[in-house]
């Protein structure tokens, strides 16, 4: 018998049918003896008809009331989903974050958990109910509700784990588990059944959306073992934890990409001393997240500067730019949207040497060329041109042996498809 | 400079539109020179579609569930009011049952408010802020959420008045104060400046819908002078408080009308001790709130036994009495679900002589055939056929002269039109 978090994302629980299953799944684990718990997002799409009552009230909502009236739509799901339960003849409560002991720092819409106290929680799973709890939201020291930013609930689902000494944390969504690479890319992608936390922060950084990646550190700080699997099937998804037997000798765990960043380049800078500094520090000053940066060496004491940014943040870069290349007596901007990331991870990769030169052979013996390198202890990526991604994850994965028998037909994508999703994830 | 509380139903904030209106108008108050404090329900049919979704996971409902379900309405329009309230550029806080010190009993689903603790209102008003409260709320001893019944958002106004010490609590409706009769079916129905609590309850008792009855009796037993207004103008409507200077003098108040009651009639029932006991008690075990009981007199120790009930309560009452009528040996049943109630209301009518003579010779002029009557110290009510309800309305409010000079041409209804409404009212 095991003491189990089941955490539900929003399209586990989008409609009364759906809540019902849930329901059903939450009794089954309960009558194979384990004690559970479920951690619930908010039904469907509610989060976003919120935002948009907001704006139509509001174009600048205050944070404050914008927590109160984000966190009703968890409340809502809690409490249709313990009443699914108790349909089912088991008893269930349900637990706003306030009463899940989810305490947090006052930074509305984005809050940090700073204690999680889940003696409420344990006093009902002794009486024998399946507790319920509201995902994505918290209370700050004077009382007021918070919420802990979009896919909080992953979080606190493993905050849950955590307060209440649980076994596993299993993360239900519409995916089966963690892959070696998207397997709409990748047909020869296999499922993991293990993965570290390491790797799977890097894997999340560089662009697989399976889980949120603060849940994991979460996770990790806290050594909670995490379940990601398929809410719409029974087969076993992937442990995310510290230590995988299985990963000693894989040098490398999976291919992550990623195409909703975009290049900017400046071109024309004097090479002097404090101006990259300068260009970098007007970037964060205007919140744009910049990931890899790449100076190429000067030339007659002139030189570009590259890097890459998140799509969305390319407008702020643009903002900061225009104000900052007259400043620095730099020629000119150049971005280019049609590139893409992909990302060798691998714990593995630390102790054993040449996984750079094997990768840029690999790619360039498939005439994809490299815009722009940068790597960890445990991941090496490349920016290569948005068009070649897909080839790229394919012959990297081939040729660190990741390949499975098994090949996914039917999820293929065709050159069209594999566009059109590109472009759609700009 | 007075201290206000403005209670805003369903309907006022439906839409983002409408709450922004709400906003305005609140902004004005403001800036009249007064102190404000907003009380809301949920937005339109936010409740009802609530309900619905609990239906489809669960028939019976948990009540603690209920409870927070439905409680997320108020949060949700608490929180838009809010946010409109500042984007007109004044401060605004929005407060759940919990934060506005509403404590009840731990009758969910329909709680019984037994204190008031306005502290941090108050406080939210002299930093300069609009509080706006969330309406039909409240939490019990344990922190769990409870609910107040229909309209108790009216009552949450009252109570909250009551704990800041407000000047007025201002209900705002689609109707704009309290007539002395429905005008839809009586053209000379004149609105009134003035109410005392007593003729107000009787009145909401005898089917006038403007005000929650509930509120009523909270705002007499604790003194808060209530303003019953229209949502829509900003004419002056009803007070409702306890002296009326005014109404020393008029002896009828108001007419009221319902039409959502049936008289159901025991037939052949033996005339000894304990048969009304045995029929009465066993009603009021299976919720059936009986309302007038008419008795006749006994012939060869045969009678038959009458009384009203909400058509609400029939099938209840069927089934009550499916099993009852064989037991005390009686002969049958008959329904008759084309009755209504006409109620005469006032409290000069106690120091009155006459009043019950007066009215049951107007009726007969009118050829309006007396069923059942039923009186109180300041009430005298008649059940007449259904069909003759306005005349009866009509005729009455003529006699004891209560009509107005001016006449609602324009709210006027047909002969058809009042029956379809009395047929929808059932």
């Amino acid at each position: 018998m095991a003491l189990i978090v089941c955490k539900f994302g929003g399209t586990s629980v989008a409609s009364p049918e759906r809540i019902r299953n849930v329901a059903k799944r939450l009794v089954r684990r309960k009558q194979e003896g384990h004690q559970v718990v479920a951690v619930v997002s908010a039904m469907g799409k509610t989060t976003d008809e919120l935002l948009g009552l907001a704006a139509a009230v509001n174009q600048n909502p205050p944070t404050r009331e914008m927590d109160r009236l984000l966190s009703t739509g968890e409340q809502v799901s809690m409490s249709l989903l313990a009443m699914a339960i108790e349909a089912r003849g088991y008893q269930a409560m349900s637990f706003t974050g306030r009463q899940a002991g989810i305490v947090t720092d006052n930074t509305h819409n984005k809050a940090k958990i700073v204690s999680v106290d889940s003696e409420r929680i344990k006093d009902a799973l002794e009486r024998g109910y399946i507790p319920v709890v509201a995902g994505f939201q918290g209370i700050d020291e004077n009382g007021d509700i918070t919420t802990l930013g979009r896919g909080g609930s992953d979080t606190t689902a493993v905050a849950v784990a955590w307060g209440i000494g649980a076994d596993v944390c299993e993360i239900y969504s519409d995916v089966d588990g963690v892959y070696s690479a998207d397997q709409r890319i990748c047909p020869h992608a296999r499922k993991l059944d293990e993965i570290s936390y390491d790797d799977m922060l890097e894997m999340a950084g560089a662009g697989s959306g399976v889980l949120q990646m603060r849940a994991v550190e979460f996770a990790r700080k806290f050594n909670v073992v995490i379940h990601s699997r398929s809410a719409f099937s029974d087969a076993e998804g992937t442990y995310v934890k510290e230590e995988c037997d299985m990963m000693e000798e894989a040098v490398i765990t999976g291919i992550a990409h990623d195409t909703s960043e975009v290049k900017v380049t400046i071109r024309g800078v004097p090479d002097s001393t404090g101006v990259a500094a300068k260009v970098f520090s007007a970037l964060a000053g205007n919140m744009v997240n910049t990931d890899m940066i790449i100076q190429n060496t000067s030339e007659d004491g002139i030189t570009d500067i590259s890097f890459t940014c998140p799509g969305a943040d390319l407008e702020r870069a643009k903002e900061t730019l225009k104000r900052v290349v007259p400043e620095i007596n730099a020629r000119e901007v150049s971005i280019d949207e049609s590139v893409a990331k992909v990302s060798l991870v691998g714990t593995g990769m630390k102790s054993t040497p040449g996984v750079a030169a094997k990768a840029f052979n690999t790619l360039g013996e498939a005439d994809i060329n490299i815009v722009a390198i940068s790597t960890s202890p445990i991941r090496l990526s490349v920016v290569v041109d948005a068009a070649q991604a897909a080839e790229a994850v394919r012959v990297l994965h081939h040729a660190f042996d990741l390949d499975s028998d098994a090949v996914f037909e039917e999820t293929q994508l065709s050159a069209e498809e594999i566009a059109a999703k590109m472009a759609k994830g700009r």
